[in-house]
């Protein structure tokens, strides 16, 4: 029988009546004839109520005693949501994520599933029975409860899905797809139907936070693909998958659009340091500083200037970084003999998504020149093969959205 | 080394500022030099509240997955209390009722203890933690999670106190001790130092309801001393022991007081079956039918009326069953052609509770005199070897108490 996996987010369960609705819609796919296993998050807030909890008792919690604490929220919402679906009449058994075999390397709060033990599962399934399991959890070689980094159970869920072999993993949550932007700023974003799994990564890491980063590169590892959706409709949302299987789905031999998605990052500011001396080792100086300060460094720039004697360095950090990221530059400035270090944190990042620019060299220029158009500065500009990131003044992010939106013709269906 | 188990009620970790207090108490005897193991229930009404939610899904929850849900509320206080004993500079590491190896039958919500496997445990007090295990719960052959019955993590302490073959359990409670009785009715009611494991049992199961009756019968099967006390106070409470030992702690060779406690039970309704057919299996029709409803039955008088043809049977029940023992009653009252059936809910039931009373003849009359000396009708009368028992008016059940605590000189240390 054809086994489909569900996972669903804390939203979706945050109450009783919520966790009935799921249970209908788990009950649906069992009656078309599916084994089904349910993945879930703890309901609404549980999780930071533990962690308040927690604050009050210490401020240095112990790895290990925080996934003991905090693995308690999901088994709460998966033994209600059994007990929903036997209420509704659909046989079904909650597991914890040790009973359902997922076993993670020995490393508390961040472990990676090395494995999943399927016996216990499969027997489940084999009587009949919906298996709902807690996500963001597994137990290492001591038997000890291990969570796996938080928004984990979405990489539970995939994880899980590729271990049974499923058709596909359905990911609901409280909204219904990835659209070309937001729509908040953009009314007519289009919401994508097949997007690849390294477009899905770099917007969910430009802050499209709808999916863990983790379960999309676990997807493209076992090539599962995973269906994000509604909780609250019917519709289909969006499929992430492998360009192969898109371009299959959507029966074409090649790509037509370059450009699949727009991303808009308020979380950045840009430092720079001016006139360093331009020799070999500055730039693992500087990024080794940084790194020791366990900042994230985003885009970085280099650029020679006219004498080639000096180097202008430029890179973007989180906006809650810059006080520490500042520091750290002007530390290694000052040991550099370097002429000065500047700070900007009135800035934001736009960036195009598409695994087709590689093959359409004209991206990037339209995409500047629809930004000088409409009389918005570049700082910074970085690209790698499917994404194209300009830095920009602040207050015209939502403009710069807006303007390349349309300039790529992303509201119509393609 | 010697081993030490200590075992903290709901109140006692009812939030984190209590759970720091009960850290500094751990630590304190951590200091004092013994291996310290402690058991905990859930934090106050977190218990409650599960099963609130868990209303809210269904009306006839799974039992499996009723353990599943609850068995969350302990392993919550028990990372907290690892983590506030870590902060306070004790190690210390929390373990399931599973990773303690507490196994259980294979019987939901209500499982018996059938062995603890002590590896792991033995390991962590050997690398000088503390170990915090969560109360009222184990695993069983497949792995699943079993709860023990409510007030189970009672028994979860003495058992494992049991196990490790700890010199005492330690079991902490709002309440400082066990007293001759209840102190809000007779204010120099006096806290007893040592009580035998067979008084504390009447005493318990007579609503002096600070120790589940389970845990006190395992202590007795394994001889374990509890001591039952404050978890807000250093002083001593009440020690529940062997009668050998009382005597050897207290010097005596033979014991001088009959009486030790006094209790008073409000809960508690009278049901008279009047001029039943008096011949063989009559009582065993009525009570039959009685335990097929589960109510349960406390006192049973049966009196011969003067003929000799008729009998007059008389039991008591918990007032909520009263209603449905009633119509049980009536319909065997019936079929058996007795004269009628009469009930009364407005009784209490007073009992002295004693293990010296079997070899002092005149503590019965004693009671009665006291009794009728304060116009105190008796309406019915039961015995053991360890308890006497009257039903009487319940507008006079504390007026009782006093008089009988009065009479039989409680207030006096003996």
């Amino acid at each position: 029988m054809s086994i489909i996996v569900h996972k669903y987010g804390g939203t979706s369960v945050g109450d009783p009546e919520k966790i009935k609705k799921v249970a209908e819609r788990v009950k649906k796919a069992k009656s078309a004839g599916y084994d089904v296993v349910v993945v879930v998050s703890a309901m609404g807030h549980t999780t930071d109520e533990l962690i308040e909890l927690m604050n009050c008792v210490t401020e240095n919690p112990d790895p290990r005693e925080y996934d003991m604490l905090v693995s308690t929220g999901e088994q709460v919402s998966a033994a209600l949501l059994a007990m929903a679906l036997q209420t509704a009449g659909c046989p079904a058994i909650s597991l914890t994520g040790g009973q359902a075999g997922v076993v993670t390397e020995d490393i508390y709060k961040k472990a990676r599933i090395k494995e999943i033990r399927l016996d216990r599962l499969k027997k489940e399934l084999k009587d009949g029975k919906v298996v709902v399991i807690t996500g963001f959890q597994g137990i290492d070689s001591k038997g000890d409860i291990i969570t796996i980094g938080r928004g984990g159970s979405d990489t539970s869920a995939v994880a899980l899905a590729a271990a049974l072999k499923a058709d596909v993993c359905d990911i609901y949550t409280d909204v219904d797809g990835v659209y070309t932007t937001d729509p908040r700023i953009v009314p007519d974003a289009r919401k994508i139907k097949y997007i690849s799994y390294e477009e899905m990564l770099e917007l969910a890491s430009l802050g499209a936070q709808v999916l863990h980063p983790r379960s999309v590169e676990c997807a493209s590892i076992y090539d599962m693909v995973i269906h994000l959706r509604s909780s609250l409709k019917d519709d289909e949302g969006t499929y992430i998958m492998s360009p192969s299987r898109i371009a299959k789905e959507a029966g074409k031999m090649e790509k037509t659009e370059a450009v699949r998605g727009i991303a808009l990052d308020d979380n950045v500011a840009k430092i720079g340091i001016l006139k360093m001396p331009d020799k070999p080792g500055i730039a693992s100086q500087l990024f080794g500083a940084l790194a020791k300060e366990k900042i994230n460094v985003d885009m970085i720039v280099q650029a020679i200037n006219s004498q080639g004697t000096h180097a202008d360095m430029a890179f973007t950090v989180e906006k809650t970084d810059l006080k520490k990221a500042v520091e750290a530059a002007e530390k290694v400035a000052r040991v550099l003999h370097a002429d000065k270090v500047v700070a900007d944190a009135d800035v934001s990042k736009v960036s195009l998504v598409g695994v087709g620019m590689v093959s359409q060299p004209g991206t990037a220029s339209k995409m500047f020149g629809a930004l000088a158009e409409n009389g918005i500065n570049i700082q910074m500009i970085s690209t790698s093969e499917i994404k194209i990131s300009c830095v920009i003044k602040a207050e015209q992010g939502k403009k710069a959205v807006k303007v390349l939106h349309q300039a790529f013709g992303l509201e119509k269906v393609s």
